[in-house]
C-alpha cells in the first residue's frame, strides 16, 4: 500500500543490488527505514528481532533466505542447515515452517546447478501469491462489511475492532484483517476502526499508521477498552488476523485476542478471523492444548518505545527497576468463540467441517501425510 | 506496608516535627520521596497535584489540613475559610467533602480552646478508621486465600491476578484488593501475584512497587495476558478493587476489569472484588445502564510516562503523530461475573440480597432516603 504517496510492498527484490530490501519495522510508526538483507545471519536477525513481522511476511522473508542459501551453496546439506537455522527463529509462526518446507522440497528435486535461480523465482512467487491471497481475503471479507453496512442509516460507519497488526506490513501487501477494511473503504462504504494498542509491542500504532496513511477513520484505544465498547453497542464486528489456525478452527493470534473474543461472544458481536490457508495447521486439532506459546523477552513488557519530545525514538522503563515481567506472546481463541474464518476461498465456520469444506484438497493432503 | 524493610503508612503524623508527612506519589514507582506538609497551601498542592491519590487518602489528608487550620486559628470563621480552600482542590472527590464536613461540624461544637487538640485527634481517627476497614477486608479475604492454599501441595503459591492499584498507597494502609495479599503473605501463606499493567496509566507499576517493597513475589504482565494465563490454569483467583459498586453488586472499576471477569468466568477462576462499604452506591441498580463512564484525556493513551536511561522521568508518544485516542477510564462488570464481594463485614454474593444481608443498616438507610 502507499507510504507518502508511493506504493510499497513490505519486502521487495532489488535487481540492481541483487539483494532483498525490507522495511525495518522496529522504527515504525515513527520512522520509515529500509534495510538491505545480505547474509543468512541478517535474515535470522530480521525475523528474531521483528524487523519483519507477521506470519506471511516472515514466510516470504524465509523464502528469500533459502534463495540466498541456495546461491551460496546449493547442496542438500547446506539447504538442510539453512532450513534448521531459519526455522528456529520464531517457534509459533506456521508460515515460516511452511515456506521453508516448500523451498527445500522444491529445490532438492532440482539439479544443484539450477537451484539458485529456481530458489529466487520461488521466493518471488511466494511473495506474489501472498499478495493475491490477501486480495482475495479482502474481497470475501468485504461482503461481510457490506451486509452490515446495508443495515445502517445513510452515512453511519461500520465500526470494526481489530487487535494487533494484521495489516499490509505484516504481509507482503493488503494485509489479512485489514484487507476487507481497505476494500470496503475503497468501495465507498464508510467504516471506523477501533485499533487495540496491543501491548507489549504496540502493533496498534502500526495499524493506526497504515489506516491513517490510507485515509481510513480510526481511534487508538488501550487493550482494556474493547470489552466496554462492545458492552455498549459501539462495535459492529471484530476482524483479527492469526498466526496459526488449527484443523478445527482454534485460532492462535497475538496475546489478548482471546479476551476480545470472549467479550464479542458475551455481547453478540460477530468475531471474524482473516487467514490465508498457509496459516492453517492441519496437524493440530486442539489449539489450547497443543500449541506451545512463545514466551518473549521480559524487556518488551518492562520497557516501552516511542517518540521523544525532540522527535527521536526513545525507550522508557515503565516498571520499577527489578520487577519481573511475564510475556506470553500469543493466545488461543477456541473455535466456539469465532463467528467465521475469512479465507482466500471464502468464509467458513470455524470448525473441522468448515475448513475441510473450503479446503478439501489441503485437508485430504494432511490426512494422508 | 513495608518499604525498604520499614513500615509506612501513606501519610503519618510526626510528633517530633509536629507535622504531617506524606509520600509524594508523583514519583512512584521510580522514586520514593517523603514530603512534609507545613502550610495550608502545601495541603492544597498535595491534593491538587496528586501527590496523594485515592479517595480514602485524600479524605485523611484533608482532615490533617483542618487540624492545621484549627491550630493556626480555631475560630469558626477560619475553619470555614480552610474548609472552602481545601474543598475546591478536587471538586468531585466525595471523600474530601465528607472528611471536611465531619471535621468542621465536630470542631464547631467545641470551645475554641479545645479545637486544635480535638482536630488533630479526629484526623488520627479518620486515618485509623480507614486502616481498620482495610485491615478487616484483608482478614476476610485472607480466608479465601487460605482455603485455596489448603488445596495446594506444600510450598506451591496461591496465584492471584489483580488489575490496577487498589493498594495501600491509594488508602492510608493495607489497600483494598491488596489487603488479603499482604495478610496472606504475612501469615506465611505463599502467594504469587500477576499484576496487570493497567494501561493507560500503568497503575500496575505502583502495585508492583508496593508488592516488591513488601517482599511479595509478583510478575508484571500486559493487560492482554490474563486470559491466556487463566485458560492455562495459572491463576487461582482474581481480586480487584472498585470505585463504585451498585446495590445489586455490579462493579465499576478501572477499564479492563470486565475483560478479566469474562475470562475468569469462562475458565472457572473465582473473581472477587474487595470494597469498603462507603463505595457501595445504594442508589444505583444496573451499573452498565446507569453509571456514566468518564472519558479521560486522549494524551493518557497516546503518550506514556516512565524512567529514562539517565534515571529521570520522561514521556514518550506511542502513536503516530495525529492519531486520535479513545480513553474510557472505567468499565462495569455485571454481578453475574463476580464470585463474591469482600467487605469489612465479611464476604457476600454480588447481589442485592448479598449486600443487604451484610449491610442491613445501610441498605435500609438508602431505602428510606
Amino acid at each position: 500500500m502507499k507510504v507518502n504517496g508511493k506504493h510499497y510492498r513490505s519486502l521487495w527484490w532489488d535487481d540492481g543490488k541483487g539483494a532483498l530490501q525490507i522495511i525495518d519495522q522496529r522504527w515504525l510508526p515513527h520512522d520509515f527505514r529500509i534495510q538491505q538483507v545480505d547474509t543468512l545471519q541478517d535474515f535470522a536477525d530480521a525475523i528474531v528481532e521483528m524487523r519483519v513481522r507477521g506470519a506471511p511476511l516472515i514466510g516470504a522473508t524465509a523464502a528469500y533466505g533459502m534463495a540466498l542459501a541456495a546461491r551460496l551453496d546449493p547442496s542438500d546439506h547446506h539447504l538442510d542447515e539453512a532450513f534448521a537455522f531459519l526455522d528456529k527463529t520464531r517457534p509459533t509462526a506456521i508460515n515460516l515452517r511452511w515456506a521453508l518446507n516448500r523451498c527445500r522440497s522444491h529445490l532438492k528435486a532440482l539439479p544443484e546447478a539450477k537451484r539458485a535461480v529456481a530458489a529466487l523465482k520461488l521466493a518471488h512467487d511466494i511473495s506474489d501469491e501472498d499478495v493475491e491471497i490477501n486480495h482475495s481475503i479482502g474481497r470475501n471479507g468485504l461482503e461481510i462489511i457490506r451486509s452490515i453496512a446495508a443495515g445502517k442509516k445513510d452515512g453511519e460507519p461500520v465500526r470494526i475492532l481489530t487487535h494487533c497488526n494484521a495489516g499490509w506490513i505484516a504481509t507482503v501487501d493488503w494485509g489479512t484483517a485489514t484487507s476487507p477494511m481497505y476494500q470496503a473503504h475503497d468501495s465507498g462504504i464508510p467504516i471506523h476502526v477501533w485499533v487495540d494498542e496491543t501491548r507489549p509491542r504496540n502493533q496498534g500504532a502500526l495499524t493506526s499508521w497504515e489506516l491513517g496513511s490510507h485515509g481510513i477513520p480510526h481511534t487508538y484505544i488501550t487493550d482494556n477498552a474493547g470489552g466496554h465498547l462492545m458492552q455498549h453497542g459501539l462495535v459492529d464486528l471484530v476482524i483479527v488476523g492469526t498466526d496459526r489456525t488449527t484443523r478445527r478452527g482454534d485460532v492462535c493470534n497475538k496475546i489478548g485476542t482471546y479476551l476480545k473474543a470472549l467479550a464479542a461472544s458475551a455481547n453478540s458481536v460477530p468475531f471474524y478471523v482473516a487467514l490465508p490457508s498457509p496459516t492453517i495447521d492441519w496437524a493440530v486439532d486442539n489449539g489450547v492444548a497443543e500449541i506451545p506459546i512463545e514466551e518473549r523477552l521480559e524487556r518488551e513488557v518492562t520497557h516501552i518505545q516511542g517518540l521523544t519530545e525532540e522527535g527521536g525514538i526513545g525507550e522508557l522503563q515503565v516498571t520499577p527497576v527489578g520487577t519481573p515481567g511475564g510475556n506470553p506472546a500469543f493466545d488461543v481463541t477456541p473455535n466456539h468463540l469465532v463467528t467465521g474464518l475469512i479465507t482466500e476461498r471464502g468464509v467458513c465456520e470455524a470448525s473441522a467441517e468448515g475448513l475441510a469444506g473450503l479446503f478439501p484438497d489441503l485437508s485430504k493432503l494432511a490426512e494422508s501425510a
